[in-house]
């Protein structure tokens, strides 16, 4: 039993109480308006109820109940949902009720790994709830969408089948070992661990796609002090908060400096302002600039366009290139300009082409920019659509399960035995069966359904 | 349409969907597991169905729909309400993908308004969900729900029923005015507002309990300076905080001074210490901590029992009692005991009876302390089991009403005419009618139903 609604003040407050006692325990303190008791067990399921909740001669609440019969519920066990007034007062008492009545508190993901315990879910699928739950952007909530139903495990099972079906030809051959017969043909399983590194390989690849789906492509913004890269920032994030912010009661806990664009999330990250310094903090601050400057995916060139000649720029942006890992895009930005200046500075800086010019201040032109963060994220991306791979630990199983193969091919190239063949294919499997959950361990487990909130 | 679950991150976020549209908006864009598109306004009500939520191919969320046919629902319209995954993304989505359909928000208590409208409730009985929602206490709780559940406004209604019968049967009087008959017996009459007069009365003292009951019995704890006066406050806020944890995700926006003891709401007034003082600022304080305690209904007087004889304790009480007024209660509670002297110091203060000594910093018999507090409100109180009034504007309302009956009392004493009799009726008529939203304007709607969340 646990709270599933948010915690704090609304319209409708929702407990949930699962598992094979849910239905007796709810019976106790649920009537029918007129007073007259309920045998839960005998609604049908999928059906509401209105009711009151009943201590003695006290009503606490009246409610809505709602019947979900086992297997058909989010735990795939009988489960009630009580929808209450939504005070935090009415929740509490509700809860304490269900105490006395023989309910217990359930742990956070409690719910979603009975899910996955019932096997209406496998890990993988279970761990996209959370994802599904704290995504942000268009994206991210995509992926996860897609990983919950089951998009990603299908592939990870498609391989796993393809590899148990050769296990168990290997086994065979070992049962009839004294007759030296070969089941399973070398060359095909050759074929098929190729096969199964190359799609390994994409999904390892598209992690680094799928790490900036869910945390968000990191963009810093670097130039001059005084270049305007606050007032940037600020202009990027209040038009974000415009757009959320037209739904009223959505508001979310803003992170001062990630905004989502066209349902891409940016994630943008503090850096010093550029100069030559003597001063020894500064010279750090600077130097750490750069090093974020080498883990960003989009580098903004910021630069008052009052500043600078088309040489200095030049000057400044060589030194910036040098610090740019070479899977960075720059995006070089004229701030400060003004109408009246606008041909003659696109004159002076014409030998740079793809240069945007924005008045950050008046909110100029800041449009082109997002659109440019979207289209030089759509150019580096493969198609969001393919499965892409968004937990650190799917990526490590799939390279263990990688490393596992080529452990067999260099072992089917040296004609090693079936039982050591055996054993590295047994191996590939179990590292598979860890993205999914065929094979698990309480560590495991545990570490993977305690970040869940209370509730799921 | 409206979130009505609480704004935050959860395991299930809820919007409310009422209206004649309801049912065809939601078809457009629900969808079976399988794709296939569902006519919600052929389920029967009262069903949950597992679906799609499905814009062209993007699947925005799996999401289970509830069904409600007019006039069962809360609102008493059609409505649907969609059980999202908790996210403020998926719930903002989903919202935006309602209004694209034809849906839009609802306005602060507009559901709540529309099931007044529809007469599902009335407007004390709407009122009640507001106080229901923000109870914090057993007592607040409970007159909130009776109040919701009807037993105010029966009340209302006997007296306003009565009231029309001797109204219609003076109107026919008036009809038949040339033959000088009386068919409303002016003794009758008389008994009737001397009875409805007592009801008034009753409910109108009520005021003063619902009215503790609702914002807290004031509470304040008075003393010298280093009496210990904020270590038992925190001593007391401490153990009701441990009691709210034990659940967690209840834990509430703590109101500093508030506690919850018995299920009755206590708030802690906040007092400068009273001593002798020739510094300005600090009398000025003193003499508003006398002005708080005149408004207290509870004063715990708190002293250092190493500080104080019996005889001084005598005068500072003379003093502290000169500025409470005559329907509070004193606690007098001697502070920082130690077990060893506790027979000593019980010898000393004999003279006072009902004194309790505690350890404020050892957190010792804090209890007893506790247990006075509720004895004395239950001690003071008509049984809360009766109805209570709680609301400033239903006090009002029944004050109006009273004055009315008093002009009628006085009219039939006077012997005036039917005509005049049957205007100050329904003048009584007009304000016992505003409780219940018999009679009501523009303007009282408004001010009532803005104060509402959204989604209520």
């Amino acid at each position: 039993m646990a709270l599933a609604t948010p915690d704090g003040v609304g319209a409708i407050g929702i407990i949930r109480v699962s598992g094979e006692n849910a239905f007796s325990i709810c019976s106790k303190f649920f009537y029918k308006k007129n007073g007259e008791s309920i045998d839960i067990a005998k609604l049908k399921t999928h059906t509401i109820h209105f009711g009151l909740v009943k201590e003695g001669d006290v009503v606490l609440d009246e409610i809505l109940l709602s019947v979900f019969l086992a297997p058909n519920s989010y735990t795939a066990e009988n489960t009630v949902e009580l929808s209450c007034h939504g005070s935090r007062f009415i929740q509490q008492q509700l809860m304490q009720l269900l105490i006395r009545y023989g309910a217990r508190l359930a742990e956070a993901g409690e719910f979603t790994f009975r899910a996955f315990f019932n096997k209406r879910l496998d890990l993988a699928q279970a761990e996209a709830v959370a994802d599904l739950i704290a995504s942000t952007s268009a994206t991210s909530h995509q992926v996860a969408m897609q990983q919950m139903r089951g998009g990603f495990s299908g592939k990870i099972k498609i391989l796993r089948e393809n590899l148990v079906n050769f296990a168990s030809l290997i086994e065979l051959e070992l049962d009839f070992s004294e007759e030296d017969v070969e089941f399973a043909d070398r060359n095909d399983l050759k074929q098929l661990i190729l096969s199964i590194q190359k799609v390994i390989h994409r999904l390892v690849n598209s992690f680094e796609l799928g790490n900036v789906i869910k945390n968000g492509i990191p963009v810093a913004i670097v130039g001059k002090p005084n270049a305007g890269k606050s007032t940037l920032l600020n202009a990027l994030l209040e038009e974000d908060r415009a757009i959320v912010s037209e739904i009223p009661g959505t508001t979310r806990d803003t992170i001062e400096d990630e905004i989502s664009i066209d349902g891409i999330l940016f994630r943008f990250i503090d850096t010093a302002g550029i100069r030559p310094s003597s001063d020894l903090i500064e010279q750090i601050g600077i130097s750490r600039t750069f090093e974020k400057i080498q883990k960003s995916s989009i580098i903004v060139y910021l630069f008052d366009v009052h500043e600078l000649t088309s040489k200095g720029l030049q000057t400044e942006l060589d030194e910036v290139k040098e610090h740019v890992n070479e899977h960075s895009q720059v995006i070089v930005v004229g701030n400060k300009i003004d109408k009246e200046d606008l041909a003659y500075t696109e004159r002076e800086f014409a030998a740079f082409k793809d240069i945007i010019f924005i008045s950050a201040k008046e909110r100029h032109n800041i449009d082109s920019l997002r659109k440019r963060f979207v289209d030089l994220f759509d150019s580096r991306t493969v198609n969001v659509t393919e499965t892409v791979v968004t937990n650190a630990r799917h990526v490590q199983a799939l390279q263990n399960a990688g490393s596992a193969l080529e452990k067999i091919y260099d072992g089917l190239a040296k004609n090693i035995s079936g039982e050591l063949l055996s054993i590295d294919i047994k191996n590939a499997l179990h590292h598979l069966g860890l993205i999914t959950g065929e094979v698990t361990t309480d560590d495991l487990l545990k570490n993977i359904f305690s970040k869940f909130c209370i509730g799921k």
